[in-house]
């Protein structure tokens, strides 16, 4: 691929265009992506162009420019979890409708918890995923289970770097890591009380393939309080029929 | 930006690479990836390596490549059309668990109907939109929605080209199609029975912003038969429920 003066290629610089949109500002002005981006304005608003003319990003009549409804139609018509997606809905919106708050489904990806899907009630309990969303793995039930069901080298990965404390509950030692692992594998899911948010509790579980691998973590967001548990049933229960449904 | 020798930018023959993968085939040989996009083998092959390298793309053990997780996540987490999905989402899950089959939500883009949304239950009548798909717009109730309270000029450029024809039922004249837009005027629904289908009928409803403008369409796909208008109510509730959300 050519490479300009600076010797990064325009792919790059592109893929640094597009990742200065957030699901907080989907609407940037050319120079705060220039801003975000790193580059001149002046690259920056041709590179902008160059995607504008191939509908990856789109121009509003205010000037701003936001991701475009072509690069969402690339990326998720040939999404890489779509058969996940797909055979975990069903399982998921029926979690929903009888646990209500948020039912969630995410995978590993990295050394991050990544949301696919999540549907939320309006009255629910605060939550800080979002779909395509990431958490670090030690403060999501669903991080939790991926994690402990995961390869061993990724909990060694994890804990090579500090422990990111969101709130007091928060694990922040290997030791306490390693523990609750363990528990997860003995109980067969995540609880997580107060890790993100005081006030709210996630539970996850793990969603297995034909084979029996862990693919995705299934969960839900409920109000900290003694009755969390009760849904690991219908977590359960909605992870075998998502598992089944993969085939 | 830089050109190669053939005068494409490497950007324009990325996106040709991206074009490539369909919701069908997501997984492709770069061999085959070189055919669907008209590049050298040798230039699609070093595209992909800088796809993969960036995440745009990932490569699978068996080294076919796929859409990747990265691309998704850029896609998804700023998508143009996020607030409206979300603020669909809760009325598309009740009206899906009320009408069951297919319940969709879709957006105008260029002169055809894209599918933002559908969740769909298991035994489903058949159905050949998808999300992220795109149908044109005379074959689906949606499209006929968004064409009906569009611009008036788009009904022109759809009808600068023959219709294209799925069944016997597809409307197939200016005639036609001019006053089965005015019915759905007047009635405030569009029902198609048996235009992609003979065995489905499609019936959608506007959505309407806080402004009165037709933002999107709301749907349901059901079985050809008399009782399928009667989801018209729940669709129309639906629909003022979206528009109160969008604010």
């Amino acid at each position: 691929m050519p490479r300009v003066a600076t010797g990064e290629s325009s792919l790059s610089r592109a893929v640094r265009v597009l990742e200065a949109f957030t699901a907080e500002e989907p609407a940037l002005s050319v120079s705060e992506v220039a801003r975000r981006s790193g580059l001149h304005v002046a690259t920056a608003s041709r590179i902008v162009g160059q995607l504008v003319e191939h509908g990856l990003l789109g121009r509003a009549p205010d000037r701003t420019v936001h991701v475009g409804m072509r690069m969402w139609e690339l990326a998720s018509r040939a999404a890489p979890t779509r058969s996940l997606r797909d055979a975990a809905m069903p399982f998921l919106e029926d979690l929903h409708a009888v646990v209500g708050h948020h039912a969630q489904l995410a995978v590993l990806d990295g050394d991050e918890v990544i949301f696919l899907e999540r549907l939320s009630a309006r009255d629910a309990v605060v939550n800080y995923s979002r779909i395509a969303g990431r958490l670090p793995l030690h403060i999501s039930s669903s991080g939790m289970v991926l994690m402990a069901y995961g390869p061993p080298e990724l909990v060694d990965r994890v804990l090579a770097r500090p422990l990111e404390s969101r709130t007091p509950a928060t694990i922040t030692t290997p030791d306490q890591l390693r523990a609750a692992l363990e528990q997860v594998r003995r109980q067969g899911y995540a609880l997580l009380t107060g890790h993100v948010h005081p006030d709210a509790a996630g539970i996850a579980v793990p969603v297995r393939n034909a084979l029996g691998e862990v693919v995705a973590a299934l969960s839900v967001i409920v109000p900290h309080d003694a009755r969390a548990v009760s849904a690991v049933p219908a977590l359960l229960a909605g992870a075998r029929g998502i598992g089944r449904s993969l085939g």
